[in-house]
Formats: structure tokens, sequence, C-alpha cells
């Protein structure tokens, strides 16, 4: 496993990590939830991810569980895990309120409580924003989520979604009143979702150190290469009558995406692993990614991910071109920035 | 005419407002450039647009006589009038040096000294950033403002075609050291070009009361009316040889522009005004343009845009709907906003 | 005993203090601990340092059994006692992972929370980082800082071993946001180790008032005086078996500083003292020196030590250039300071 | 040539540059100066670098006039040149007084005036602190800095010779102002003298974006190649009378260098370039060097010099590799990274 820092912090992540999105309590319980961190921190992660929403709770108490058998067990301490949250659809039983959910200083306290007595922790080391909210001033969040790191329920605080220019306005709230600064975002990012983590955030890095947790490594699943033609497979999660919805959405929206995965195979064939290992290397190539949350429901699946990492040095810029050519995601160069070099007379016209 | 502030300042400045980009110089001469100004000035207009490069610096020269002769004449005095320039592409007789353009301090100051030597001026009202330059950190750029206005050669600035990323950021630099931030933007803004200024820099109205000095109101022409069908008339600026290229790009990449041009062209009848007065119209019916940059190389044609003051007032709701359903270019609704009062409960799934 | 505010703060320490590196568990149980702490107590020493990592975590547990005992016995109150500790290297327990040591807001939280927890103390009365840590921005180390002050675990907070310009970065990122700098450092200083103090620190105790606690003032053990020529003692701290790369490390590095304290023998017996009490008093003599970390395993070591306190007085400058003559390692008078007063006419040439 | 931004700014420099140290007035007149500079510009040389010190005020005048034949010959306009000073050391007729020299606010701003009508210009781009004052409180020299900014006499601010300290301490009190901080350090730097450069500074390149201009490439001449065995060649530098002094400090100290220049000079060979040549591109090629000062008597030797940018794309590891060996300067691993790092898990112990 590598480990780099979180973004500009002394915090070490692996590269790969570990999320629970909708695989933990309907297809996932406590007991393959805890063989699962097991199995991935002694593969070397460290970073495990999750949202108060995920399972509209229930997630974050398997979690909670299975952080404890395995401390009980001598596996590890709270020290040595990096454990986050994500606060703002609301947790387990929140009603359709007006003041359960969002990003108002309010819900970011309470959430935030919530989801530590779901957990049975005393602090994560990071929460983020699950998404922005245009309805609560930026300057309000950011002071809760200040507030609950000078309370010790947290050690850093991120964001989830949010645009450049809000991650701007969060980082000039912080500086004039001498806050602590969003250290990371958490963003969707793969092979065919690249423009924001590559173009829109480019300035964040470069001012701010900005880090990112990426989710959807696999594009909603699509790039783990199994939606092949238009079949579903059976027990894969767009089979679930829950996701009904999103199966058509993908299925008209991505089918082009499914012909370019199936583009994408020889490519992997060729480095000696499946599309969904390319994928997730792929992912952890960039320099500016922090993790990869990547998922599994089985013990072989997991470790199937984690061998990613031994794909990441065969990237070398001629199969990052050959996966560019296929995907014809590539975004454009900035365009300010061709403009000014032009201007600037440093390139020709 | 109208008056407004220019953004949060208590600078008031028409509605409309005149420009002077490729119009001086080859096609207008300091005799009619003074007359322009005049009538313009009589109208009730007191801003007057420039930049260093427009007409290779040629135009800054041109309005500067102008301007003096109106002194000279007691048509005006400095006090009474708004001049503008901005800075970025390089002056008359700019090297393609790599020092000589740009955001850098230097070039700021020393363009902006050219500049007020070209237009005999003391002083501009706003100095713009003509372009965003990624080759320089924004703070220089505040800085360097911020010391123009020290040394008194302008009393605010502002940016053009800057990000809404890119003005937050000089917010937050100028917040920081207590400088002054960028009052106004110069952004590009009409039927046909809409997203920036009604969502990207919404947050900008809010949070920094952000003005605007919108360009291109006529979509480079095209909604003057007269390219109707594919036939350019003799004499308007897409005849001229050396926009020959302009014309190209502009008939293949807007050719359905025209087609909705000339499907406005009913609405305008109906309000009593020509497409081109309508366009205008609606650009200044927007809160958020403090001001409508036009352009004209005959008193007539002048005269005519500033009765688009007219039209202003019989832009219902329902005429605005007409107008989005033809023109197709509505923004989407910012779909940030619409997931916050979802999940806030204010708005159903 | 001698008193002075450590650096520029209203905490009285004593010239002398009492640390506890490996001589606690190993070869000091509570028994002894408390022995020696109370006498160095009685002798007027009122600082006692320690460390997560120092015997592994059994140090500060020992520590703090020791100084219960004293509260029980009526010796002396918390308040009485300055007493510090540590972070960087891990306490108790702590595993080789990537987030359980360092200078991160997480460990230093978490460290000094299990720190707390085996002296049975609700808080130290200054905390030092162990080390740099440059794997951890700056300004994060300094947040944490203060937020443990927040939080009442600690009054002040210090670091071990940095450099003068990371020092001085700790107090820019402190300045910018109104926290608390670092108050004082804990180099090591000696005879035979004075670059740093002497020279490095200088603008840090003109600039912030830096205070220091020096450790190592018989340099490892070497001006103790009982390594003359090659036999180590037995019992002395380099015959265990776990210094046994320690041990032939000092002796082929340090066999000349053996040497030149067998020369400075003499010194210490024109003033009455051993040659261990010279260098104590040496240490004590510097104005720069808050508080000088002594060490003992026998209450007659300890009597030994503190006795120092007599021979400051009669370090008279012939004195100090006698020892000068004989070590050799006096630094350089500032070169910078050099230049400056030549070109700026104080000095000649 | 090449082109940079001057550290973090916005001022693109050309990688090559031209100095002017003890070259002109003795050697070279105002004539030659010009052919120099006109010649230096049409290789793509933007940066001339000069001080008030320099021929004791002479370099300065030349370098003026010279400017201004340019000018007037329409080679290059004010506009194009990035035109530097340094002031500390006194400048033409500077006296013995106390005043007169130094890093006060009364010299700073005495001396750059003095500068610039030597000069015969408004403003330099850079003005430089040419050495360290610890007589002058660095807030006093931080003032001066952005009091000649404000006052238009120059765009940014420098130092030079300053240490990573010193420099920290400057950005501490501008940064507590909003004051403008040091944009570059003009340090010493070449194969034989790296630590600075390539440890030292390694924070403020992260921290702060510190641009460098070298000087001294060839090592006070040593890595020109013409010193090999003990021969001063007639009309070098070291040949002059007033060098007496520095010829023979440099022959004590330096003879190792000259050997192992000999031995550098097969490596040159095979790349097809001159020992001096591979000297400036070996410097060139370092990321954290803005520019390398080259300086010049001749038109010949000043093209042969602008040829060693042919030569830094030909240093590929291997070749880098065998400098180090030969050199054995190479400064170690920074030892705290090093023990972060072991400690942390990231390398083994």
């Amino acid at each position: 496993m590598v480990y780099n820092t979180l973004g500009k912090s002394g915090l070490l992540v692996s590269k790969l990590s570990f999320g629970s999105w909708v695989t933990f309590n309907e297809q996932v319980d406590v007991e393959l939830a805890y063989s699962l961190m097991k199995r991935a921190y002694e593969l070397g992660c460290n970073l495990f991810d999750n949202a108060e929403t995920y399972a509209a709770g229930a997630a974050e108490s398997i979690m909670g569980e299975a952080f404890h058998r395995g401390v009980k067990e001598g596996v590890w301490t709270r020290e040595d895990l990096v454990l986050t949250t994500k606060i703002f659809f609301g947790g387990r039983g929140a009603r359709d309120t007006h003041t359960s959910k969002g990003c108002s200083r309010k819900h970011i306290v309470e959430g935030l409580q919530a989801s530590l007595k779901r957990m049975q922790l005393e602090h994560v080391d990071v929460v983020f924003c699950h998404r922005p909210d245009p309805l609560t001033p930026i300057e309000e969040t950011v002071r809760a989520m200040n507030h609950v790191i000078d309370r010790g329920y947290a050690f850093y605080w991120g964001t989830s979604e949010w645009s450049a220019q809000e991650i701007t306005e969060a980082c000039r709230v912080a500086d004039v009143s001498g806050l602590i600064r969003p250290l990371c975002e958490q963003p969707q990012y793969n092979i065919f979702h690249r423009h924001r983590v590559e173009i829109e955030y480019e300035p964040l890095y470069r001012e701010f150190g900005l880090g990112t947790t990426i989710w959807s490594p696999l594009a909603w699943g699509i790039l783990s290469g199994k939606y092949s033609g238009k079949n579903v497979p059976a027990g894969s999660r767009l089979s679930l009558e829950k996701y009904k919805g999103l199966k058509e959405a993908a299925f008209t929206e991505r089918e082009w995406q499914i012909e370019r995965t199936d583009q994408l195979k020889p490519i992997a064939q060729e480095l000696g692993c499946s599309v969904a290992q390319l994928a997730v290397a792929w992912c952890a190539a960039n320099p500016h990614v922090s993790t990869v949350i990547t998922g599994a429901t089985k013990i072989e699946q997991l470790e199937e991910n984690f061998k990613a990492m031994d794909i990441v040095p065969k990237l070398t810029p001629e199969v990052m071109k050959k996966i560019d050519d296929i995907a014809q995601t590539k975004p454009d160069y900035n365009p300010e920035m061709k403009m000014a070099r032009r201007v600037r007379g440093i390139d020709k016209a």
C-alpha cells in the first residue's frame, strides 16, 4: 500500500480506502463488515469512510460495532485508523423536517453528535459536508465545522461535491476569521467523470493544498466491467428493486460508457488485470487524489480491488494516452492558461 | 436614462454606456468620436469604456482627444464622466515580450501609466483586468490594483471574463490583507450567452455586491438583426476584410442564433422596437447588470440603441417567457439549490 | 535554588529541573521515583519533565503515581509543580502505524489524551512537540497545540529540536491567526554542543522571548567524568545491553570529548566541584537557559547535581574563557553581525 | 531561451540573466556594456541585475546609459526588461558613515533613490537587500521595502544571502501587517556550494513560493575551467591587482575545487560543451532556480554562456549522479524528514 498526506495536512492516509455506502446493512451485516474492515486493514488500508445517510444510519452503527470488535481483539487501536463521516442528508430516523438536514450550524452539531453516538466514538478524524447547501451561508457552515473541531468531535473537515467557488468562499471566510479551512473534498472521479477534479479544482490544489477522497472510481459500477452489453448480473447492485430508477437512468445515460468499458478491457488484459482494477489504479495514479474510496461485499472482491495498487506503476504515459483515446473524456487544457501563455509569449499563437 | 450604482459602490452609472472596441480609429476618427460621445452624454450616458488593446492603443488616444475637446467646449467636466479602461493584452507598441502584458504588478502599473498618458488623464474611474492571468498569482494582481488605486490612477477596479472562483479568490486575498475587493466584472452577456451572469456569478452578487458592465449585448452583432439569413450587409463589421476569420467562425458556430434572432423579430415588432433594441433592453432589465456597453459608428445608430431604455418597462414576465421559449438558452435553475430545497423539505422530491 | 520565568511567560521555573528519560521503569520504580522527586522538590526543583515515549509510556505512569503519592502525603499540590511531557514518538502500545505518531492534529490530541491518562492528570503545564515533523504543515501543529490548550490539557506549548526557521514559522502562523506561539524549546545544550542555543536561536530570544529547557547538560553522560579513558563503569547507562549501539557510536564519535572532559577536571577541582557539577553550572549560567533538565537514579547523585547551583556564581569570565580554550567549541561570533558592524562603520575592517 | 515566473509572481524571467558585478567600469565601458546587453537580449535574456555597490555605483550608471541607448534605437522598451538592483553596501561616493549603508529605512529609501538616479529610471523591477543587517529590525526593513514599492520605485523586493530564518521572519512581519513578503532570494549557488539552496530554503519554496536569482554559478570563476592547475591566466579576474587577496584565499581554500573542475571536464566533453557551460546548465536545471546570473566581458563569452541552455535537457539523472560523485558536495537528505518518515512508518528503520 502507498500512503500520502490528506491534502496539506499531517494525516497519512492509504491510497485505497474502504467506504460503505449502500453495501452495509442490506447486503453486509456486522460479522461481514468486520471481516472486510479487518482484511482491508491487513492489506494496508487505514481510512474507512461513512455518512449519516448511508443505509439511513445503519452503516455507521455497523461500522462502529466492527471497529470496537477490532479494538477488543487487538487488531487496531483508535489511533491507527482514520474514520470519517458526512453530514447533510440526515441520519437514522431523520424526519422530513426543515431543520434536521443540511449544513446549518444546528444540523452539523446535532447530526455529528448523532453520528458519533451511532459509531460509539469520541471523535471522527474528518467530517464532511455531504453536499453544498445554498440555503445556509457558507460562513455559518465554516463556523459550525470549526465549532465541532473545537469541541473535539473531529480533527479536520471537508466538503463533498462543492464547486471550486464554494470551497474558495469557505477559505475566504475561514481566513478572515482565523478559522480552519476545509482540508479536502470528496468528489466523484473516474475515467468518465474528470472535469471537476482535473480542471475546476486545479487552483485549489495550488493555493490551499486541497486533498481529495474520491468516490465512484468505477462510475456507479459501470467500470467494474460486469455490465458488458445490457445484461444486469443477478446480485449486482443495479439488480436490486430499490435501484430500479437508478438502473433506468444509468442505462439511458450511460450506455456509451458500457461500450467504452468493453473497449478498455484489452488494455487491462495487457497489464494483467481486470478493467475494475485498471479503473481504480487510474484514479490512484492522479497525484491530487489522496485516497480512492472502494467498496466490497466479499473478501475476494476487496482483495481484487486492492491489487489495483500493483497496476499504478504500470500506467505509463503511453497507457494513459490509450485510455484517453478510448474514453474520449480528457478535459480540454484550461483555456485561460492557454490564452495567458499565448498572450505572454510563452506559446506561439 | 436610468441610473444605478455600479455594484456595491457609490458610483452612479447609466444603465446604457458607450464602448469603443474596434470602431475607433479605423471606422471612427476624433471628430466622429467626439460627436458620438457628446450625443451619448446628452442622452444621459455617463460611462465610456475602453481598453489598452482597442485599436492597439488608438482607441484610448482618440477617446482622450474627444474627452478634452468636450471639456474645452464646456460640454462636461472630468467629474461628470465615468471613464474606464482595461489592462492585459498590451497597449500601443507593446512587443511580444514576456513582461509587457498580463496581470503582473509590472504590467498593471506600466500598462495603466501608458493608458493614462494616451488618454491624457490623471485617473480613470475603473480599471479592469481584461482577462484572468493564471500565470500571475491573484494576490499579486489584487495588490497591484490596490497600488494603482493608492497612487490615484483609478478609483475602483474590476475584472473581465474571470470565473466566479477567481473573483472569490480575489476577494479572499483582499479581505485577508484589508485591501479593496474587485467591484465589478465585465462579462459577455446576451440572450444567447447567459449561464455565467445568471448562475455562476449568483453567489457573488449576494456575498460581495458584484456589479457588471456587460459587453456584447448583441452577441457579436447577431442580435442586431442585420445578419438575417446569410447575407453580410456591406459596411457591417463582419464585412471588413480583417474580420474574415471571425465571420467564418461566427457563421459556422452561430447560424442557429441568426435563425432565432429572426424568430425574435415579431416580439420586437409587437413592442414597437427593433430586435437590437429588444436585445439591449433585455440585458438592461436584469437587475444584476449595472450597465450595458453599447457601440455605434453613427449618431442615428447610437440614438436607436439608447431608445432601448423605453422598452425595459415593457418586458413583462410573459414577454420574457416568450423570449426564453424561442432562444432556448435559459440556464437550468441552480441544481445545488434544487437539491437543498428538496432535502430541506421546502420543495417536494 | 534560583527561579526565573520560562521565557516570555509568567511561569516561574527552577534553574535546575528533573527529567526522567531512560532512568524510569528499568532502573527506577515508583518508590524510588517518588523519593527522587520529593528530594528534588525539597531542594527547590519545581519542574519535572517527561515524554510519551520515555520507557514506552512507563515513565509517565510512574511519574503520575509518584506525583499522586506526594499529593496524598501532603508534600505538594498540583499547583506547586510544573509537569511537562512531549509528544511525537508515540506512547505506550503505539503501533508502527502512520497515524499514531508525529505532530499531526490527530496524534497531538490523541497522544496527549493518552499521556494525561497515564499520568492521571487533568493537564500538564507545558506540552512539547518532541521533534519537528516535516510531514505535517506547521500551521496544523500550531492549531493543534492551541486546541489542546483551549481544551485545558496544557497551559503552554513548546518544541524540541526544532530549527530557528521552524520556530519562526510557528510564530508566523500563530501571529497570523491570533494563536498562542510556542513558548520554549527543549534543545540539547552542553559544553560540547553550543551552536544552536548560542547562535541559531539568538533572534528568537530577542524577537519572541523564547525560553529553553535544556537536555543533555552532560553530553550523553560524557561530562559526568565517569568515562575517563575508555572504561565504561559498571552500572552506568552505557553499560546496559540495550545501549550497546549508543555506546559504540559515542565512543567513536566522542573520544575527543572524553579527553577534553579529563582536561576540564582541574578547573572543576579549583572551583571545588566535580566536572559534572561544572558542566551543569555552565549550562545554568547561560541567561537564555530557563532550566537545565538533570537526571538521577540515586538520591546522592541528585543532591550532587543540585549543588551545581552553588558553582554558577563562580563562573567568572576568566573561568569561562578557560573552559572555551579547552573545549574548543565556542561558536564563531555571528558572521552576519560581524559584516554588518564592519559595513556600518562600527568595527574596523 | 526558457522563461519562468520569478517565484510565486507573475513576472516572467529568462532562465539565464546578465549581471554586471566587477566587470562594468574597469573592464567594460558604455559601448561594450550596450553591445553585451543587446546581444543578451537578442538571445532571449530579459533580466539585468545590478547593485548600488558594483564598481562603486558606476555599474548602475553604465547600465542606465546602455538601457536608454537601447530605447532610443528601438531595441527594447522599459516594459520588455526586468531591471534589478541591490541595496546595502552603499553606492557611489558612499562615505564610511554609520547611516549611509545597511537595511535601515533611511538607507533603503536614500540608497534606492540614488540608484534610480544613476540608472535614470523611474523604477526597478526588483530591489534586493544585498545582505542581512542584524543591526536593523527585520520589521523596519520589511516596512521600508513596502514603502519603496508603494512609492513606485520597485515592483517586487527580495533578499540576498539571508538565512531561511531571516526570510521567514520577514514573511511573519509582512503577514502580521498585511505587507508584501520578500519574493526572491539572491544566493550563491553552484556545484560546490549547495546546502542553502537545496536544503535550507526548501520550506520557503513550499510555503512562500520563494524564487531565486542565483549568483556565482561558476564558483568565483573556478568552474570556468580556466584555473586548471595553478596558473592564473593573464586578463582573468583573479589576475587583477585588486583581487590579490581574493586570489590568495581562493587558492588556499579552493585548490580542491580546481582539481574537481578538471575531473568534470570529461563529462562536459561527452555532452559537447565546456565545463563552464556544464556548470551554468547544472544551476539552470534546478527547478527552484528562477534565473542564473551570468557575466561576460566579451560578446563571444556571452554567447558561449547562453549556449548552456542547450545542455540543460541533456542533464539526465545519470549525468547528475556522475557530477555528484565527482564533486562530493551533494548535501545530505534532510535529516528531520528522514526521522519523520521512519517514525511515521513510511520508511523502514
